[in-house]
């Protein structure tokens, strides 16, 4: 029985969604290279390893970590290198082969001073997003890093990666789709150059948004997308799933309900769904989106229902007139998040609707 | 030696904090109930002991259990009453004097049923937040929460308690004022209006903003301030605190600078720091405020320079041109979080700017 806030997961969906996108690599011949911070769980990981995934990527070394422990024999960390961290590297790298992001000549040097056991490299390509990397267009700087790496015995350069996370900022298909060919090109520009050179190198993309909407893969070596395992409220708003691919849901207990003002409140606050918030088809900011209940899962999307505020422990949801008196305080209420990473990460743990428990990686020590 | 994100917490700030709370409730001879949602730490509650706290406050019953295994025997669950936890009502109603808030008869008549032990009760009252609660003013809803709770041996009836969480959009000493002294106001009248009937009844106010400013607190019962222990930006923001009375940082790897755009990219995003942000003195949308490094510790804030944006591990901090070249890939820098609650809570751990490892109540398990 749920008592307290709780992360539902639809294994039927999650697997689903692991399969399509792994079919989809497939037709394209392409590497598909999952991001696992999303759903950051041993037995989920084993559900992509039954398709056939062999490779996979990760945000930290302490996930990486993780995974290792679990068998996972080849592992990106898709993070610019956190040189502090060079100890738990060494640690990595005499187990499994380890692939880490430089964006600097200087990280590489310190890598070749420093490094126990051969890593793979890449080099972190800004193809727009602006966050972090070597701007896809600085021939410069990348020559200089790859100069640097062909003076470095442990390291192997590989090649280029980037991720479009702007594509969160589309709100509809085109969009996103603009945004991700416009970052194949850049990245093609960027293969077609040093190719000659390292006639190895690949080039490796991922964002869910633009893995989900678009069917042809040809040009790329690989794919890193994340959180189609679970999709969420956002991915469903920009376009890149339907609302029934969204495979986790928060349920959480409804203590009062007010009336007057078309509310409800539950025991759910920022510290369960996070503070992510996204603006919805009708230009309302809301945190999340309210499903019915349906036997230990759940059924269709509540128009007009959302998650509008949330304070530590509290949430607020709004319900019109003819859902309102569906719910009493006691009931459980659930509710598809807009963030299903962020929502994860503080949840550390799903209960299946089939009532299996999964845990995921813990917290610090 | 810190090689990933950290929250450093300085315990001679945070002891100073919740002694001078200590010293104005006494001052004001009110009872101190303080909120212990913030730190979730059994050391730090052992701080609040040395002060003369016995009674606290927390935001759900698994919070009550980890602070009841630490020697606290009278606790507050500030939480609409959850009754799908009335196992866990019952375990701790065996073992300490626990205190419910309720805001419908309905609840009142499940505990009658449902209770094994007596537990104090008090009637959760909206001043003005409307978050939850039965409005200050719907005095027919409150009689018949009182009429409920007058046929109930279980309960025991004990005031009036209110949240002014409103007072943290004030974004001046004066309106912080302005708004907790509305509050008082309000739950004076109820006072007023109910004392003869229930001659020991108190009021319990408490928000940080409230709490800190005010000086003169006479007419209330009880203070349940929370956030005060560590304060954050927004207090310091609001006017709180003095940037000097914040008592953590969090100290995050540098991996990356971005000297064409004064950014540089941290090992810190929103799984560490929470997604909260503020809107600063300058109109700016900021998520930490950067402080010079000095030993373990940290020094003052570091003008115009900010965190600008959060992702899932990634930090990107913006530093002007004259304090950029401080910093490079393997230093650490130190932020000032926007809301020290969340990002405690996301933390789970504590290091002391004197090198002492303080842990928190654990995750789900």
């Amino acid at each position: 029985m749920i008592t307290t806030p709780t992360l539902l997961l639809n294994e039927q969906k999650c697997r689903r969604n692991i399969r399509n996108m792994a079919e989809k690599a497939k037709r394209n011949n392409v590497t598909l290279r999952p991001h696992f911070k999303t759903h950051q769980s041993h037995e989920i990981g084993r559900w992509f390893r039954e398709e056939g995934t062999e490779k996979i990527t990760v945000s930290s070394l302490r996930m990486a970590k993780y995974f290792a422990a679990d068998g996972w024999k080849d592992i990106l960390v898709a993070f610019p290198v956190n040189i502090l961290e060079i100890e738990t590297i060494n640690q990595l790298a005499g187990k499994i082969h380890l692939s880490l992001l430089v964006e600097s000549a200087e990280a590489v040097r310190f890598l070749q001073v420093n490094l126990k056991s051969p890593v793979d490299i890449y080099i972190k390509v800004d193809a727009g997003l602006h966050r972090t990397g070597v701007s896809w267009d600085d021939h410069k700087s990348i020559c200089e890093i790859l100069r640097s790496l062909s003076e470095s015995r442990a390291t192997t350069f590989r090649g280029f990666v980037t991720h479009s996370g702007h594509s969160y900022r589309a709100r509809s298909k085109n969009e996103s789709s603009a945004i991700h060919n416009e970052s194949i090109t850049r990245m093609l520009s960027l293969k077609n150059k040093f190719l000659h050179e390292y006639p190895g190198l690949i080039i490796s993309v991922g964002d869910t948004p633009g893995c989900s909407i678009m069917e042809d893969f040809s040009m790329v070596d690989e794919l890193r997308p994340g959180n189609y395992v679970f999709y969420d409220v956002t991915q469903y708003i920009i376009g890149s799933c339907k609302a029934d691919q969204i495979a986790v849901a928060m349920a959480c207990p409804v203590v009062a309900v007010h009336r007057e003002r078309s509310e409800v409140v539950i025991y759910g606050g920022s510290v369960h769904f996070a503070s992510d918030s996204v603006v919805d088809e009708n230009g309302i900011t809301i945190y999340g989106k309210v499903v019915s209940n349906h036997g230990n899962g759940w059924g269709e999307i509540i128009e007009e229902s959302y998650l509008r505020k949330l304070s530590q422990e509290h949430g607020i949801v709004y319900l019109p007139d003819n859902f309102i008196d569906d719910y009493k305080p006691g009931d459980i209420i659930k509710i598809l998040p807009v963030h299903s990473c962020t929502t994860a990460n503080l949840m550390k743990g799903y209960l299946t609707t089939e009532g299996q428990k999964i845990s995921t990686m813990q917290i610090y020590p």
